[in-house]
């Protein structure tokens, strides 16, 4: 097979210019790729060798715009299904892939009959569009349903069942365009309001829960003839993992990989598409990763921290917007609890109480 | 003492635009700063808040005018020291560290008296200038005198003892602009032809080797009240280090810290002039970098390589020029040793007989 490949590409366009194509960009120095970031499609530059995005949340049309012919990788087939929570959820079920209950609606009169058929409590969703918890209601009791309703309006919207998890998790997978694949170890995340604050990696979870997802991600990666890295959101309940979404692209779950295993999801992004070998997605060592929100502490106080790897986007400070990330790297689950503790003190990082906890567990287990 | 330091330098001047520059800014987009790479020191552009450089060639003067009133780390102290032999080795001597025995000469008509006063075989090399095996004549018996002395001519040199060494190892050291100071574990190098081909890092060394080394290293970073980091290259001799020269700068056998430590010598070497916390210097499990000199194999058969990072330097092929690196990184020497033996088949690389005899050793110890 290699033999018919084609030289690999050396010329990246990434239609976004957040920090994802930025991380992608420093990724792609060392391996002698010239990463461009385009702002919009229409962008000045030369025509590249292979386009990728950074968003989901791209119009189709802009990408063959800004690709000028170029391959797009991943495929727009799996960037069009992510952006329609419906037929993403159909296809989790042709895929055996289980979800929470759900129901489509055409629009918020359907809510109604939607609240009797999937119960409460439950999450609204607007079908396409909502990012970091915008376009969601939740819906606790009959109470909510009116006013939900009212603010949905005529938007086709999902209704899924709410469910208890225990955890929320989520596994990254890469696909590279002679067929070779690899999955990262599954990440327990901490979101607050809607946004990722914390991420653990690589979970402690049973092997089966491992193999479980893998299997998830690997009947995506291939329906969807998928090149490149796939982010899929998962719900740990009852022993059971459940698809809450996918994201065809790199993904903030997977930041902690540029430190925290020997390959880092940007480079095996860009190995996928540009049609080089992937790296091994292997663990060097329990990781935290640490979203900077709204402003950014001192650097000072940041690496002053053992096993701390600062990520600064560069980006002007707003609240809500994320500016950068910390990973705790460490060479087992106590350190890396101690590492964390400090972190916190030091730039006054308030933790979920479901870390705290780990915290606790992981100290207790060094003693 | 953190109280009364200055913001951290965010606009860093890079006297030099190669390999090193280019990893220097690599390293330090994500801390947030801005590294400039300046080709020449009239290269238009702000001034930084801080200029440091990648060479130890060049003239003070440069430097001074590259700066603009911006402090230059490390200090020109320790560039000028090492650009004149003689003068680098009174200092080791001074700080009662070994070196082979040595004699200066004010030209090539006092070669023949330097040969009886330090005997043969013997290494003649300029007092000032070059690099990578340049201007230097080895003295092997008495015949090779007279015509190392006509190819040196009027310029002044040192005649240096040949050590019949065990091994070449180096280390590196760092020291922050508060003084706070940290050593890499000891690397062991290859060289042909007087180029790196080859470090293996850690260096399999006893405990003792390495605290002697990390004296001799500190004992320089006091003496020069150095900031950034500091490459010293060394023999070792019957059980014992002799060193053979400093260099006030990242180094071409610390690169294999970008994957392999836990905080790179570009990282580090840019918190210590920024006036930021040291990282730590931990290394992540064994590692071997590789030169990819004079032409570059395919990226694919490298990165097909289980814990390859390759690293492209983006430089027109040449003969002799180093074109970029290999870093194979794994969780044992065993494994390791596997590893560089998939690479040299693959990309066709000739193994130095010791690297070769290392290898043997290591898979020889897993079975």
């Amino acid at each position: 097979m290699q033999a018919t490949l084609a030289l690999p590409a050396r010329r990246i366009g990434v239609l976004g210019a957040g920090q994802l194509g930025r991380m992608l960009e420093l990724a792609g120095r060392p391996l002698g790729q010239r990463v461009e970031l385009l702002a919009t499609p229409e962008a000045p530059g030369e025509a590249p060798d292979v386009l990728t995005f950074e968003s989901e949340s791209l119009a189709p049309e802009a990408l063959a715009l800004a690709a000028r012919g170029a391959p797009i990788h991943p495929p727009l087939r799996a960037l069009v299904l992510g952006q329609d929570r419906v037929h993403e959820k159909e296809l989790f079920a042709r895929l055996g892939i289980e979800t929470a209950a759900w129901a489509p609606l055409a629009g918020g009169q359907d809510l109604p009959a939607a609240v009797v058929r999937i119960g409460l409590p439950a999450l609204l969703k607007t079908r396409r569009g909502g990012y970091d918890g915008r376009g969601q209601w939740p819906i606790r009791s009959t109470e909510d349903v009116a006013r939900a309703a009212r603010e949905l309006g005529a938007r086709p919207a999902v209704l899924e069942r709410f469910v208890p998890f225990t955890r929320e998790l989520s596994i990254l997978a890469v696909r590279a365009a002679d067929g070779e694949r690899a999955c990262y170890p599954l990440v327990e995340n901490h979101h607050v309001d809607g946004i990722l604050r914390l991420s653990l990696a690589p979970a402690r979870v049973a092997p089966r829960l491992q193999c479980e997802a893998e299997a998830m991600a690997q009947a995506l990666l291939t329906e969807l003839e998928y090149v490149g890295v796939l982010a899929l959101e998962l719900f740990e309940h009852r022993g059971r993992l459940l698809a809450n979404e996918l994201a065809p692209r790199v993904h903030n779950s997977g930041h902690w990989t540029i430190e925290g295993a020997e390959t880092s999801q940007f480079e095996n992004h860009l190995r996928a598409i540009a049609g080089l070998p992937l790296g091994s997605t292997r663990a060097l060592g329990p990781c935290a990763m640490v979203n900077l929100i709204g402003s950014l502490p001192p650097a000072r106080a940041v690496l002053a921290v053992p096993g701390a790897h600062l990520h600064d986007y560069g980006k002007e400070p707003r609240p809500g917007r994320k500016l950068g990330h910390v990973t705790l790297r460490a060479a087992s689950e106590p350190e890396l609890a101690a590492r964390l503790a400090e972190l916190a003190g030091r730039i006054d990082l308030a933790l979920p109480e479901a870390v705290r906890r780990w915290m606790h567990s992981s100290s207790c287990a060094s003693t």
